[in-house]
């Protein structure tokens, strides 16, 4: 079975997140193989259409050559045919093939009540990001926010989970639409200290916020966050093993419609909803963007 | 084998050529489709990635839609997935899918001269829709400005051409880089009153303009054109006929890499080169433009 998945690098490029080419170029190629990922595809490869600023110079345009180019290469994706235009805003886009031979479909949904909540990787590097690329761009850059799309680990999670999502657009919003599409809650009980990125753990505390706010942002770090069945768990990690992966454990799939969170002093209900659309009906002004999350902190009992 | 396209629709958004969201729909669909009729393929279905302007309004994005939806069930191309962005500038990008199942390749590469040029319907139409866009939209629309992919005859003409490609980008645009890929030239001895479309041919008249300049605008009219060598013409257009189609004739393939153009009052070497890149090279200005084509005239002996 083919599996093919658009995605276009827009907002991050205009709001001035994305300002390195070789950077915007990694992404062109890392947000729809990461999508391949989460179905657990095995990619073939991708079409890039490029719209380039008129100014572009040759070096910024090399720059992003070698930004797909270079993720292309990691991920066995060769670049298969393109387009590119010139407007006044730089746009990328790329559309990935990927095959899905025999076994079952992985999807967003399956998940039950009592299935194991992991992740791939550490989470919130992408909010970290983000909240000092649009205050401080150079030490933004320090942070080498830099996303591997899973895809072996997808590959892998086909045989075993009951769900599975990328953070695309942050770890909040991954479960908040989990919890959609599945008429379930999450109870992810591992505090933050163990699930935030180290990068994101050290930005949060040197800019005074609680570190579980680094897994609401909307801007994420392309892990996937997937559900495996209680009795496949041993089997699962052992697989993950043999890959050198290790999966880090969230907590687990509950009936009742909540995002309950450890948000290191104890559990707290998240309102998803409302986080995930935070950022956008503060017009994006990251000020007011953390001190509605500190609002929403605040309420924790 | 899997045939997979993506075009952008760009500049004619930015340029104001396309305004109407239902032509945006349809065109997002079209120019990807039309390029897998240029390879013969069998259409899958099609994926969108749509960056909206922020200000779109609700009738604006229906409208748009029904454009996506109604070309789609035109050519069999069910909407399989897709990615909706926002951004100061709106820009649609298609990815089409097609199957290309046993038989040779159809690519731009292979005419040799002596073989018989054709193009599937009557060219020009790109044109006149630019010419009177710029200046008057509300005539514009009156021109029924709505291309169809030519996915059956691109079906059909695997079995039989030796070079084939789209006039996405205007006939002229068209011959030229078919003449760089295959190191040939084109004699089209079919005079403009033959393969001109009514309506440029009108628009032509009324604007007091030699009508085989609406073959040369930098904006098509998604025909394909395409060469047969001389022993398989007979049951080529039998063929053709059989599915209630007429190839218009348009002259040979010769040795010498020029593009020999029947202009109405006998024939002419067109400079393809310079022709294909003076829109651009007058920045878009379209006194200027047709100027500079009537100068190009005016060299004819």
């Amino acid at each position: 079975m083919l599996a093919i998945k658009v995605d276009s690098i827009v907002e991050e490029i205009e709001m001035g997140l994305y300002r390195d080419p070789y950077l915007i170029g990694w992404m062109t190629v890392t947000a729809p193989a990461s999508d391949l990922g989460a179905v657990g595809a095995k990619p073939l490869g991708i079409l890039i259409a490029e719209t380039l600023a008129g100014d572009s110079d040759g070096h910024f345009i090399s720059e992003l050559q070698r930004g797909i180019k270079e993720a292309g290469e990691t991920y066995g994706m060769p670049i298969l045919g393109g387009d590119t235009n010139f407007s006044r805003s730089m746009q990328m886009t790329g559309c990935a093939l990927g095959i899905i031979s025999g076994g079952k479909l992985m999807t967003r949904r399956g998940c039950k009540p009592g299935d194991h909540i992991y992740s791939s990787g550490c989470l919130g590097l992408g909010s970290a990001y983000a909240l000092l690329a649009y205050s401080d761009m150079a030490n933004a850059k320090h942070l080498n926010y830099r996303p591997l799309a899973r895809l072996k680990e997808g590959e892998l999670l086909r045989g075993f989970a009951s769900a599975c999502m990328d953070t695309s657009d942050g770890f909040l919003a991954t479960l908040d639409q989990l919890m959609r599409l599945n008429g379930t809650g999450f109870d992810v009980s591992t505090p933050p200290d163990q699930t935030v990125h180290k990068a994101a753990l050290d930005l949060a505390c040197s800019s005074g916020i609680p570190s579980w706010l680094m897994l609401c942002g909307p801007h994420g770090e392309f892990e996937l966050v997937f559900t495996i069945p209680p009795q496949r768990d041993d089997e699962f990690l052992k697989a993950a093993r043999s890959i050198c992966w290790a999966p880090l454990y969230l907590g687990r799939v509950i009936e009742t419609c909540n995002i309950m969170l450890d948000t290191g002093g104890g559990a707290m209900r998240v309102p998803s909803g409302a986080v995930r659309n935070l950022f956008s009906e503060v017009g994006g002004d990251v000020k007011r963007y953390i001190s509605a999350l500190l609002e929403i902190h605040a309420t924790r009992r």
